[in-house]
């Protein structure tokens, strides 16, 4: 299943962040690897998470609603060469029972996508997850990927 | 989209490594970092990559037929701790004409399926593929994931 | 051979960078761990070797006069919490025939040295070096350490 | 200060471990990169640590005796390529009050060493170091590194 055309606008991300390519995050082939993308998913996961529980620490992570991931797909669309900036954003497309869904993407100093990320979280260990809270389920609201224009299935 | 159950099973896969989870691929959490799975996915990939080209180094990167990624789909099933030995299987699942689909799966050392990759993988540079040559596609069967049973949809 | 005092000095360092410490920089500890660390001297280094080749890419790597590190040694001062931004400070500290040192610091967002790094750097492949061209030899002059106020030994 | 020969002996280490160098380990140059060599350095001292506590877990870091990094001195001998199968030896050459140094080399597969590390260690956080426990002083003497033949200074 391929990643949505609007998870590549960056307008539509509630969250963002800016970040710089590692020569550390390139592989033999010159440019950046795919598995440094990954990483710097996760680094936006996470600071997402940290502004989603209004924190300013990881102090967030140990108690309940903490981030499990559970799948991740990412897509590649453009290779990225070191150095580069790149911004990365981030908004919640799904909130179900017990888990929601983040697309993420990458954007070049361009501004264009060059990979797009949707991850399931849940709450929970070991792959057992807990019903989302009331609480966090409110907190996503505000983080929702603005949808305007686009027909929902 | 799920990954399907006949991915979990070690013995379908035709290619398979061994290696050793490291104590810098876990994270603060105090288990193997979901990123750090993506490693040791496509250090599968990569090996497999030269089992396929009958290579023993990286030298068949510069030719044709080389390892794009374009897509990678990973299902996080069960935590790793450290230390820990792994196994990893690999195995074809489709092929299409510019691009092929890769099943990853690792074990832990009681032989439970940890978390699924599912990589789509095609010829060619910064998000331009091409054909699939008629060789790489005979060597592509050779490594076809052992789907005896299961009914194809 | 601890590190001279000077080298936590970021006043005296003519070329410096900022940047973020990654989620995926940390340990089980909770704290960026000691290779998190030597990954951001690299990228100083790295981003060094950019300035003093007056390039904005890695190109200059194949040329001659590239970067061969030949020896590395870390000090580290004190721990770095996630999330936190770094300002690392690369002053040359000694030009020798085919070789030269560079001194390498990372300092919190208090302004407080975290850890300091010598590194030997070389031109030359697999060990073996050559002389130091004077080309270089006038760039690396450049970018030589404050040390006003210093008695040199 | 450059390390002693006698580090690159590989019979002289009384701990040993064999690992597989990762696609993920090399850099643009095409080779194992530099923070690659310090990471698999960090896994053969955090191995190490698990046998000279007795422990199959990371559970012994909670406890005394805990392995700080201060200092982490390393020399790049030879370049390594991947796919590469490599061994790590460790041994202590040092004893003090509060801190005990270990020699770390990594050898090639056909037995030649390719890089030294000298670790500073102590017990303790963030830079305070604590005296080593007699308990801890005598298990460090049984992971000696032979110094058969040497002059010491």
């Amino acid at each position: 299943m391929r990643h949505k055309p609007y998870q590549c606008e960056l307008e539509r991300y509630p969250f963002t962040i800016q970040t710089d390519v590692r020569y550390g995050d390139c592989d033999v082939m010159g440019h950046v690897n795919n598995v440094a993308y990954a990483r710097l998913f996760e680094e936006t996961r996470v600071q997402f998470g940290m502004a989603l529980h209004e924190s300013n620490s990881l102090n967030h992570f140990g108690r309940r609603d903490r981030l499990m991931i559970v799948a991740c797909h990412i897509f590649y669309l453009r290779e990225v060469n070191y150095p580069a900036k790149v911004t990365l954003g981030a908004g919640v497309i799904r909130v179900g029972n017990s888990s929601y869904s983040l697309s993420v993407a990458m954007f070049n100093d361009e501004g264009v996508c060059v990979a797009v990320n949707t991850a399931t979280l849940a709450n929970g260990e070991n792959g057992k997850s807990a019903p989302i809270s009331s609480e966090l389920r409110e907190r996503l609201e505000v983080y929702r990927m603005n949808l305007e224009g686009i027909e929902t299935p």
